[in-house]
């Protein structure tokens, strides 16, 4: 099996100022073609950490994929590391990457500086993969098996992670171009309110009953809740796919609707997927959520064919004044209970004219918790022609996934709604 | 100086599923105490793999720091091969962390199950850090000088994100307690509106007097725009900082308003400092931003004090009927202008009676763009009650980094206008 090594360079992640975004998105992407990542490094912007750690990686693996050291400023050494690594012997302009960067600057209305011309110039032992998105190209480095014990490649892409993530597709040919991969096939099942640990016990007969060959993985995510995921190596697409799909089959009678989807997908996707075959329309009123469940239903291309729009209304007078609650509601329960969320939910459905609505109001914390209304309780309202009907959620202390939490958990309602109102 | 590794573990982030989030905020940590982190290294859910791994990085660091492969399900292996590796003899019961473990499961009406009960046992020759927002306690191996080479000591925290965020005070004292660190003083800078090249060329005289031995970063993110950082270890803390802010003092006159903090913040905190001690308030009208800005202005706790609430209106009719905007105006200029986002910024002032608005409207792609107005087209209304005024930008064609650059854009240009406001 071909093994790669994911590596980014950065004196940035070393000190914790930057996540590294790009080492996943590469890792999925390497491993949808079958290559199994061995191991992810990060490293400093250090000339010899740099040639030594690239040195250990190439002997050990066919493929290094390289991101990061490659910005304008001054500090970036990747290079120079590079071009002593491949025995390069110079530099050359690629004219190539060099129109680009023109072209990019010109967009933004910007001269082209010294330090932009200096990113089209790479070791004279690489080959060039053009970035169309950004400044700094992809070099590829091919070293025959005298150099580490193996025939091996390096990848070095740029480190801004959307233009690491633009790169990808063309790095991925090339992989697959120059190495005879083995199959691997995966299939996902979503799985939206058990916890994982409840999860694993209720399917553990299932799981024990599967193939030896078969792997399971469960991947939790505050979001998305469980992916439960199986892959198998080998074998052909079409049967190896049939044969995953009969095992997730037997999972629709243990988890019923926790189940939203038999794919890699999001909630929001499956919501738009929904109203956009249907026709239906959404609008969503926020309190606690602040934005998110909007922000999330509208990170979906197209989303303005079905989202109408939405009120956060934090304050209470937006609440009554916009969204037309009635001050007696909150007087008599407080914005955290079933009737406020329920008001809230009709009334952004009416001003919006959505078919759908669904609103929040919650005790996201820090501060804020009382004995009856605890930190990390939410009120969720689901609107439809069907009428109105409300559910709370107790989560946990944590503000940040608290917002994440309570917005998840009015969208797994609100799909819930949407799936009902079409079967009936 | 002390030197460490932090390592991950687990499958599902070699496969991509997952982005490691832990070994940022355990660096950040780490570094803030002057320990220098050489690596970063994550691997899979093997026991051979683990032992070999963390080998290695005890052989090189005083200090490894390990996430993951401690969750409930099945999978998990890490604390055998901890075991193993640490020439443990069985597995005790930590009597701190199962009351822990039931209290949480408690709370969340869950019955205690097997797998949960595990998460309590640990190897006998760990010293256990209790995990209070979690199932998986803190285990903590030190190692004499026979072991490894030099005396060094192993963290393992939670891989939940929130668990090993919140176990991590703990550890930095437990560390900063066994181990004699030299000090390390930074100070940041925030730079809004000049990327990350530009302000390169801007400020180049000036890092080029920079003493040797003050350390510079740039650290660029589409939220919070440059984080410009100047480092140096050792001296007195009073005269290292005051030495430090000599040399920021410097950039005011080059960079201008474009700075927007002397510490390291986020456009949303300071936005909300200036507000809360003026008692002015915010709201916001959104379109192509789909909720975002409303979700930055919430995510810092205390938020309802001075953000009132806002309206995503993703549809004219929305921008019509909930913001009043004229359909005329819709209709002559189109709903991505100059004059709609002004009528917006106005609406949602209005209606929320707010002291301040801000309000987008632009075109985040990947499709619906034209020659006159092209993806990545963002106008951006701010009204206070000195008027409204209106700017565009122009940025990519990468939808969710367009959303977050128009977002953090629009945030800018509230900041600066608020602080117009104050200064007059």
């Amino acid at each position: 099996m071909v093994q790669a090594s994911i590596c980014t360079i950065g004196d940035e992640i070393l000190i914790g100022q930057i996540v590294d975004t790009n080492s996943s998105h590469i890792a999925s992407a390497l491993e949808s073609i079958g290559v199994k990542v061995s191991r992810m490094i990060s490293f400093g912007d250090d000339r010899s950490e740099i040639i030594s750690s690239l040195t250990a990686e190439l002997q050990r693996n066919s493929i290094v994929i390289v991101t990061g050291g490659l910005g304008p400023t001054k500090d970036d050494i990747t290079k120079a590391a590079l071009a002593e690594l491949s025995g390069s012997s110079g530099y050359v302009e690629n004219s190539g990457q060099l129109e680009i960067i023109r072209k990019i600057l010109h967009s933004r209305g910007l001269d082209i500086l010294d330090t932009n011309k200096a990113q089209a110039m790479v070791p004279d032992r690489c080959e060039v993969i053009l970035n169309r998105l950004g400044t700094a190209p992809v070099m590829v480095f091919r070293f025959d098996k005298e150099r580490f014990g193996h025939e091996c490649t390096l990848y070095s892409l740029p480190g801004v992670p959307f233009e690491a993530s633009g790169a990808l597709p063309d790095v991925i040919d090339d992989i697959r171009h120059h190495n005879s991969l083995s199959d691997i096939y995966h299939k996902s099942m979503m799985v939206y309110g058990i916890a994982e640990s409840a999860l694993a016990k209720r399917i553990e007969a299932w799981e024990d009953s599967l193939p030896s060959e078969m792997h399971l993985a469960y991947l939790p995510d505050p979001l998305t809740g469980v992916r439960l995921r199986l892959s198998v190596y080998g074998g052909e697409k079409s049967d190896e796919e049939t044969r995953i799909r009969k095992e997730f089959d037997k999972l629709y009678p243990i988890l019923g609707d926790a189940i939203y989807a038999d794919y890699d997908t999001t909630l929001p996707e499956v919501i738009g997927d929904m109203l956009r075959n249907t026709g239906f329309t959404v609008s969503a009123a926020e309190s606690c959520t602040g934005g998110t469940i909007s922000q999330l239903l509208t990170s979906v291309p197209g989303a303005s064919e079905y989202y109408l729009g939405s009120v956060t209304s934090y304050a209470n007078s937006v609440k009554e004044n916009v969204l037309g609650v009635n001050p007696d509601t909150i007087q008599k329960y407080g914005a955290v209970s079933s009737e406020c969320v329920a008001e809230m939910a009709e009334g952004v459905r009416k001003i919006t004219g959505s078919t759908f609505s669904v609103a929040t109001s919650g005790i996201a914390g820090p501060g804020g918790g009382s004995e009856e209304k605890p930190v990390g309780l939410v009120w969720v309202g689901i609107s439809s022609p069907q009428g109105t009907r409300t559910v709370s959620f107790r989560y946990s202390n944590d503000r940040k996934r608290n917002i994440e939490r309570f917005a998840s958990s009015a969208l797994n309602e609100l799909r819930k709604e949407i799936q009902k109102f079409i079967n009936n």
